[in-house]
């Protein structure tokens, strides 16, 4: 209402943003029009440097600065492994964690009956094209241990079942460097069905 | 570690952000990423816009369009009246509810010991200023009736007090609409202490 034009066009910006309501997105707009001049401006440029500096990779569906990018650049990578994740964040994860020298596979995404995320949205087809083009020795189905990645993981299986394909999925049940009492009934459900003789 | 340089940069932006922490600037800058290039680009747009768009009134320091301010312009407001926030966004509430046509004096913040909040960072000598200026016939204080609101208050009032300028605060008790059941202790203590002859 007593708002100048150019701060409500802001705050109906950031409530555009996944879980940014009407009361942060004020809170955020306001903070940009307090600080000097020269850091919202640098904030505005950022964003439009990230869009226009970034690419999708339309071999792995990761997000990078050039296509192909870089880890599939990356001569040293065992080509053999694909490992399918649902985000580009899980890609940093295990990058992060430098336990995995394979190649990846962003599905951009993982089902969601109820937000209304679709099989035809992710980019399944892109990665059966490429395994019965590449053909890698084995398939990781690294998407969450939870209950949309757990159907995403079903859905990817189903389609990769036509090309022969390894397909193996990420081993799940306690947490290492936890206690057990700090583990809920599902977790230890799943530990004790997938227990493993010493 | 993997990500592309310019996504750092933008997640780092965003981290600059009230309460927006690591994760969440992931998330917000990984969105912007993955959007239609145009409303990115659109969102970056509207930061520059809005931030070289709105200036700080000179007379009561709210956010506006032009210096002075629509509403400091505005001849119908009434002149007798100043009413003293913290926020931009008090401005807005009130104005909101159109119920008062006085003036306006925005702070910029409140007093935040916890916070490093300091009394010279509010703009309480302009405000002496100007009710030397212009002698209002009252001056109200609308700061928030929390313990920075109620600090800030007492601090301004001070300030005010060699003017002999008429002060007043915001009444506070049990807010209407709502049922006692609802209601804590500091709430139930000031309807109490409050309480007017029927």
């Amino acid at each position: 209402m007593s708002y100048p034009k150019p701060l409500e066009e802001l705050i109906a910006q950031f409530e555009t943003l996944p879980g940014i309501g009407r009361r942060t997105a004020e809170r955020l707009a306001l903070f940009l029009l307090q600080v000097p001049e020269a850091e919202a401006l640098r904030f505005a440029e950022t964003v439009r440097a990230a869009r226009l500096g970034t690419k999708l990779c339309s071999n792995c569906w990761n997000l990078g600065e050039s296509d192909p990018c870089r880890i599939c650049a990356d001569p040293q990578r065992d080509r053999n492994l694909l490992c399918v994740v649902e985000e580009p964040k899980d890609v940093e994860s295990i990058e992060k964690a430098e336990i995995y020298r394979g190649l990846y596979h962003v599905l951009q995404g993982a089902l969601n009956p109820a937000h209304g995320s679709k099989p035809e949205q992710l980019t399944i087809d892109a990665l059966v094209a490429r395994v019965k083009k590449t053909k890698p020795a084995e398939v990781i189905l690294a998407t969450d241990p939870d209950f949309e990645g757990d159907g995403t993981a079903l859905l990817v299986s189903q389609a990769l079942k036509p090309t022969g394909v390894r397909l193996t999925r990420l081993a799940r049940g306690a947490p290492p460097g936890t206690s057990l009492v700090y583990l809920n009934r599902a977790i230890l459900t799943e530990a004790l069905e997938g227990r493993r003789p010493l």
